[in-house]
């Protein structure tokens, strides 16, 4: 990409980051072609906070939001709520989570992740898991960072139903569709 | 029942023993229409052992033929283990795997149990979960003991699919099936 105007380009990278929250400067640095030192003021200038301050804060006004499940109940970190619209949580796979033997990720925590995150999205005040269908598409290893999003598809009465998709940094490696019952309407 | 010769007796408690080894002494007497004594004497006679110590031999016996995953990976107590064949595992619910605000059982821990039995059962080095399809039946309270029996119903290639139904002393509240890959044929 060629050299763009600076109000043009800090126009791109505040679409960019609404977005995608989670690219890093240098990340933003390369898509806009500029110096992480140009980058860093441009988002200054923006009043844009840096990556691990962004996640904060929108993982505090996701937490403030949840209804069906209490923040600490969550596997992974809640990062984004709608409820009733969709959500977001980051789920870190580290050395307790794998197979002693193979270092492949034990499916109960990948299940877990999507599994709160559905609960999560949920608008009552007490729901409980009725169905899930998941399917595992990759092995999963030590030191994954795993994006889970999880939308809600339909309402009927009390039940919700709820698609999660799990990605790696490169690629979807879980997916989960789950029926919620809400316990009071 | 009226009371029945002491043969046949012990006959029909070796028999309900071995279709059911989790039987305690007091409802195997009630299911004799004997007394808890005369139960226990009919046990030490027959050389079996009491529930405790039946269980715990049943569970060295199942843990010596694990392959795909660790003793210490499976989640509930294994407690019966034919490679190939089926499975039974038991889990306690106590009060960390509840939610804090209605004291159900967390959807994961279920899941938890019958997919690592569901692994357990694999006779192969190492397995993989590919797609799992599960339905809650009942909520699940603290202090209930869930039973978990896992049967492989079909093999294809290295795919094993794998039932796991799970009851509470009362009926059935969950049930899974499972398509397991292993890794090395």
């Amino acid at each position: 990409m060629a050299r763009i105007h600076k109000k043009l380009r800090q126009e791109i990278l505040k679409e960019k980051i609404e977005s995608n929250p989670f690219l890093t400067d240098g990340e933003l640095a390369v898509l806009l072609n500029v110096s992480i030192q140009t980058l860093r003021l441009d988002r200054l200038e923006l009043g844009i906070p840096e990556l691990r301050e962004r996640t904060k804060q929108m993982a505090e006004r996701a937490q403030d939001k949840l209804k069906a499940i209490a923040s600490n109940e969550i596997v992974g970190d809640l990062i984004d709520l709608e409820l009733d619209k969709q959500g977001i949580s980051i789920l870190h796979i580290t050395p307790e989570m794998v197979f002693e033997k193979t270092q492949i990720a034990r499916g109960h925590y990948v299940f877990s992740q999507a599994n709160s995150l559905a609960l999560a999205v949920i608008d009552a005040p007490t729901a409980l898991t009725g169905v899930a269908n998941v399917k595992y598409k990759m092995p999963i290893h030590i030191g994954e960072k795993l994006i889970a999003k999880a939308e809600v598809i339909r309402k009927r009465g009390n039940k919700s139903f709820i698609w999660v998709k799990t990605r790696n940094e490169k690629q979807e490696v879980f997916r989960a569709k789950f029926i919620m019952v809400s316990l009071e309407p």
